[in-house]
């Protein structure tokens, strides 16, 4: 049960955004420009490096629903997500996706863990200074949206349908205006 | 020395989001409304939650700078914010600000440590369903926030003054802009 009355039925982080929209729109602002703004790194990397940090953070909600939306842009590859999470560096990603996990990875635990030949490894393998910046900051960004859904004690629906309609909705329409439209059916957010 | 090339001389979080304004935007306005926006919870007391958060992170830009902001807000009682950092249940303080830092706190550690007995205690103090959300959101932000710096390894000044006078402007003026006039001079920002 939420830590706040929260309205009933709504998944993750769309409950606390519908309670707090003035708070909500930069969050979604935030998602859309990061996750599916003008990038080398594909959306569907993007949503990889989210999902990885929401399965650190141990939040059901964030690393299901960002799993999906991985999924959806990578042909609904559904295991190579499960494998990412639990063994990225023996998944078949590029180096360079591996080298940013890497990244993400320590952010998760705490800024100051990235190292210099964290960051060299990363550069060796063809990333940008933008491609690192938006790493450190999707890692940054979830350790926010994973906390206020967990923070809250939100509720989460467990059947695997719902997820992947709302990762196919969420890879084709972004996360603006999610709250207007909130519904299972119609599926969920960040 | 930062992880990618940042402009020299800009403190803290201010490098990073000149680098990437399109992100920036997003984040400054969250700060804003969650800081300064309308609400029961003082500009103060929220300074407080952000910077005790950013002191369990670790992160010496965002302590330093908010807690500027913080004790411009409490008649400079740098003190207090101190006193606050190392042990808030001594502090003179309400009882409704201590039990939202043991939320806080909470937060910083994991969204899934926050209990119904923490949510609890600050109810019986007086703490609103809002004022309970924001404190959540506040410190999931700041747990963005200072990965953000630390995670690029961002240059800080270490004078008092600098900081006391960016306290000042921010408590004023707020954080909307803020990269627009990011000299140390006129301060710095998040």
């Amino acid at each position: 049960m939420p830590h706040i009355p929260l309205p009933e039925g709504i998944p993750g982080i769309v409950g606390p955004m519908m309670f707090s929209p003035e708070t909500a729109k930069p969050m979604n602002e935030l998602a859309e420009v990061l996750l599916r703004g003008p990038n080398s790194l594909s959306p569907g990397e993007r949503e990889m490096i989210a999902t990885y940090v929401s399965a650190q953070n141990d939040c059901y909600f964030c690393q299901t629903v960002h799993g999906a939306v991985a999924a959806h842009h990578w042909d609904g590859n559904e295991q190579l997500v499960q494998q990412i999470k639990l063994d990225f560096e023996g998944a078949p990603i590029s180096e360079r996706l591996k080298a940013l996990l890497t990244i993400a990875g320590k952010v998760q635990t705490g800024g100051k863990q990235v190292t210099t030949e964290d960051v060299a490894r990363a550069r060796e393998h063809g990333a940008t200074d933008k491609e690192i910046h938006d790493t450190v900051l999707i890692a940054a960004a979830f350790c926010m949206y994973n906390r206020y859904v967990d923070g809250l004690a939100t509720w989460a629906p467990d059947q695997p349908e719902i997820y992947r309609a709302s990762g196919k909705r969420l890879a084709e329409q972004g996360y603006l205006n999610s709250i207007d439209r909130p519904g299972l059916a119609q599926g969920q957010n960040a």
